[in-house]
């Protein structure tokens, strides 16, 4: 488990005992953003207006990219190494508030799954180009969906 | 890995290797749904006419809800733990035509990780009554967000 080193937060309730490892996940590829340090990246990713994304495939899952059009919404999943696993409740940046961990979307869960809705915009070989992310450069990547509600 | 024991299809290719196990994830609770078996599943979820169902946490979890309200609509994520994961094209059911696994929401995925968007109704001691889930009842639960864009 990666760990921040940041220090301890009074809104801060802490999970004691080791996490289990219930399941495995495989990378499937690499998030590159132009955002080179978890401070950089914005709070939410804009499916319209951010910057060009690239989702690049490990070439043995290129098979499964078959189907996929630009334009389309599609719902990327990625695992967010850099975060800590282990706090139940924590202070919103927005206003110190502590809050819990689910009522957040905060990297900072027991299994740090991130979330974004993007647009497809095209394929270059082995990479998806696309908008709307807002994690860090080399977020491993564990999944891309179709959209089930796309909001454009 | 959990592997069906369908038969093979024309319209499938697999990935060969191993996956390699690059992360864990830890699993915080259960579902419980009206549906025994994966043909009892709905299609998609519905998550203002389908079924009341529960999300059912480890209790060391139940710190982390803290902020959650009724009516609030949020984005689950489970471990389809009964799905095979090595098939990179798959045949439809509503067609049979094949296509890449990254251009369906089948629970078969490199990494099965299902999401869906659900209501949620009420808190009853260590569950959250919700509405919207379409997986079968047990299924593993890995985390709770607030939706970024609710449909509703």
């Amino acid at each position: 488990m990666t760990q921040d080193t940041e220090p301890s937060d009074p809104g801060e309730a802490r999970i004691e005992a080791p996490l289990t490892a219930d399941a495995h996940v495989v990378f499937i590829g690499r998030l590159r953003t132009p955002f080179a340090r978890p401070e950089d990246c914005p709070r939410q990713g804009d499916i319209e207006a951010g910057p060009e994304c690239r989702a690049v495939l490990d070439p043995v899952y290129l098979p499964a990219l078959q189907g996929l059009e630009p334009g389309a919404t599609l719902d990327l999943l990625y695992w967010l190494d850099r975060s800590r696993r282990d706090l139940l409740t924590q202070s919103r940046k927005s206003d110190g508030a502590p809050r819990g961990t689910f009522s957040l979307r905060s990297p900072v869960r027991p299994n740090p799954i991130g979330l974004s809705q993007v647009r497809l915009l095209r394929r270059e070989g082995d990479a998806l180009v696309l908008r709307g992310l807002d994690c860090v450069d080399g977020t491993p990547l564990l999944d891309i969906k179709p959209a089930k509600c796309p909001n454009a």
